[in-house]
């Protein structure tokens, strides 16, 4: 299969490079835990409140309070800082913990959307540190799409779980 | 669902606490490039070379020379070190990524056999660091189980890819 950051990248329009150019700096020690958590707040409450029903119902199994701390102990994490989602979570497993959610290209643009928002609203956020950040976001949000794209492959009949198949097993 | 990194704790027998002590310091700093290179070296020249033909062939579709390269850069990256992994490859997703694997209980004590014997074998690691490094390994092979046995759920069918639909996917 075409890997999943190739995809992203063709899809975001975001180049792998540009991507993970939060990592050229400390996004972390710039910018601040509350910063992080004013950010996070911000999106989930146009999240929440989206007068887009499809996107809205997404969410609606999750209490917004445990989506903007997943969020932002993540992006805390990713970004320079201590690692406050492993130390609650385990792994990050981004497509894995998103098995449970639709992730189309719609619903990528729609997340995006409303981060920009979230970004142009949340004081403290300088434009190179803005910048840096929506190219993660939407180079992620189209990896998710990808990783999404997964669940949709049929299952081999030949591949079982827990066998000692030589061939691997290309989809589940 | 119970959650991954729960059932990794119940399986591995490893606290999450004790996972993520890798966080406590900078492994990175304290071991350097090389050391984790010559691990992941070590660690696959077993691997390739095991007796147990039903492991070894787990990996017979993987180039010997990436799967050290792939291992060492997340090692790297996740233990403090410069992010080599996703400059590269974009997330670990570490779940999604051994999704073509038959990731068993099996599978799991037999990597971390091999993975025990390569740190006792590669030089300049203390006592301290192979303690954490083996808690993080356990651990971390026992969420891939668990995100193996997302494998064989069934695919429910009112959960299609890319539907509005508001009940979660609970499996795929």
């Amino acid at each position: 299969m075409q890997a999943l950051q190739a995809k992203a990248s063709e899809w975001s329009g975001v180049k792998q490079d540009d991507a993970f150019a939060i990592d050229d700096t400390n996004l972390f020690q710039k910018l601040g835990l509350q910063t992080f958590i004013y950010l996070s707040t911000n999106f989930y409450s146009r999240v929440y409140d989206d007068e887009e029903e499809w996107f809205r119902s997404i969410f609606a199994n999750s209490k917004k309070e445990d989506a903007i701390q997943n969020q932002y102990e993540f992006f805390v994490q990713r970004m320079g800082g201590p690692s406050l989602y492993s130390q609650r979570r385990g792994h990050p497993a981004l497509i894995a913990r998103h098995r449970p959610f639709p992730v189309t290209h719609q619903a990528a643009e729609r997340w995006l959307h409303h981060m920009q928002q979230a970004l142009d609203s949340t004081q403290d956020i300088d434009a190179d540190s803005k910048v840096r950040m929506m190219n993660f976001f939407r180079h992620t949000a189209f990896f998710l799409v990808a990783g999404d794209e997964l669940k949709s492959q049929n299952q081999q009949p030949s591949c079982k779980h827990g066998s000692s198949n030589q061939l691997p097993c290309k989809n589940f």
